[in-house]
Formats: C-alpha cells, sequence, structure tokens
C-alpha cells in the first residue's frame, strides 16, 4: 500500500492512461511513478534525460512544471478515490488540472535524481488544491500550488 | 525584422543553448521558434508531438506550461536587449524564470498546430512580467503569467 516497491498510483488508477508526464502507457513519455509516502505524502523520484537540460547545465523548466503538474494529479487521484468521487460516467480520470502555479527557487540538476512531494491541502468534491515540491540534496528546487477540478462530462 | 519567415529570436540571441523547449542546438527538444509579430506581440507556431499526449488525446498540460515559459522568455529576452539590459559578466542570458503561473483554460490539440502569443507587461531592469497565451481554432487554450528576473552572478 506505501512506499517505493509497491505498485504506483499511477498503475494503479490508470495503467492505460498515456499522459507524456505520468502515463504508464506512453513509451515516450517520462512515466513519473508516484506513491503513498509513510509520512502522508505523496512521493516520486525522477531522474532526468540529457534531453531536458535548461539550457544552462540544469532541468528545464518545463520539465519541472510538467513533473509537479504530474506529480500533484496522483495525489489528488488518490485522494478522490479515498473520499469516494470516482471517474463520472465513463471518463477515465476523476480530476483535471485547472491551474499550475509554479515558483522556480533555485537551479534542479540535470545529471542526479530529483525528489517529489505532494499534499492536497484543500478538498471538496467540486475542486481541490494539491501542494507540490521538487526537492534535491535537502533542498526544494522548485514549489507549485495545483488546482484542479472534478471533470464533469460536457452536455 | 519581424514576422515568421525571417531569423527566429531564439537563433538571433542564443543560438548554442540546449534548453528543452527553445534551445535551437538542443537536437531533442521541441526547438520553440518565436518571432515578433507584426502588433508588437511575439508570435510563435508549434506542431505537437504524437507523445505529447495528455492521456485523453489532448495536448499535455506540462508541454503546454514548456511552450508559454519558453515563449515568454523570447518576448522578455527582446524587451531586454531593446531596453539595453544584455546578459550580465559572462552569462549566457539576461533573465531566468522566478515564475508561472498557468491557467489551463480549454483543451488543446494534440494533433494540430498551436499558437502562442506573448507580451512583456511591466519591465524594470531588475524584473519582467510577460503575459503569453496557446491558441487554437481562434479560441485561448491555456494562459499564463511569468515572472522573470534579471540574471545577475552569483558571488
Amino acid at each position: 500500500m506505501t512506499g517505493i516497491g509497491s505498485v504506483s498510483i499511477q498503475q494503479r488508477y490508470f495503467p492505460d492512461i498515456a499522459c507524456f508526464g505520468c502515463g504508464p502507457s506512453n513509451e515516450r513519455g517520462l512515466r513519473l511513478s508516484s506513491y503513498e509516502g509513510e509520512d502522508g505524502d505523496v512521493v516520486a523520484r525522477f531522474t532526468p534525460w540529457p534531453e531536458h537540460d535548461n539550457g544552462l547545465g540544469f532541468l528545464n523548466g518545463g520539465i519541472i512544471s510538467t513533473l509537479l503538474d504530474c506529480h500533484s494529479a496522483a495525489a489528488v487521484i488518490l485522494e478522490a478515490d479515498r473520499r469516494g468521487w470516482p471517474p463520472l460516467a465513463g471518463l477515465p480520470l476523476s480530476y483535471v488540472t485547472a491551474g499550475l502555479d509554479v515558483r522556480y527557487l533555485r537551479p534542479a540538476p540535470l545529471e542526479a535524481e530529483v525528489e517529489l512531494r505532494a499534499a492536497v491541502t484543500s478538498a471538496s468534491e467540486p475542486e481541490m488544491d494539491a501542494e507540490v515540491e521538487l526537492w534535491h540534496d535537502g533542498k526544494v528546487r522548485a514549489a507549485a500550488t495545483a488546482h484542479w477540478k472534478r471533470w464533469r462530462p460536457r452536455m
């Protein structure tokens, strides 16, 4: 149920999704794998690819945003399941991202693993907020507030 | 000096940079090319790759954030040059992203070209803000406020 080594949140809730950032079935994607941590946060590790350069030898801000967005998704989808808010009427996911407010705080490495931590900070069935951070070597490199909305089928 | 067909802002100011989103020299990157538009905005077009799926058949939010970030860079670097704020003391770029606040407004297509528009909305030498939008078929699909800071060498 918890920790690295068990089935990822992505594998558990959407194994067939081809999301560029976290879809288990996207062979050319980042395939971020997120897990329930022992302290209640959702955690992940990611090793950047050489082409994820920001042009200055560090991890690219767009890739950082992708990781923060997708990792917050794992926290939100897990929370939704716990609260009994499953995907509606044939939709593949329960929530979709409405906004992502990223602060780039320090350079993040291109050639070393980075860690991600996320927690849902407010939850109602129509919308949720999550705080998500990218860490390396004991320092937060980037942080974001992710705003998610219940995904409802269009009439 | 203006419009599609001339040298891109990226080629003009940082041809050797390997940024994942907009570095002309990153052969595995998105190689976004941005230009001065006739109305003063900075404009670009981008055709998504098949792996840029959001898992639901639309353009991935992380890739959208990457495009918005890098396209705002082009507007900021151009503005910096116009105002006489060049890169400092051996640094390759004049400004770095400090924050990106993205609103995902509507799905963006995976299998069609998207358009980007950016404009600097406030500029002082220490920091600049830019508004940047991703359009398709006459509708804004995502928009962001990008906050940039003057890149100063660390002591």
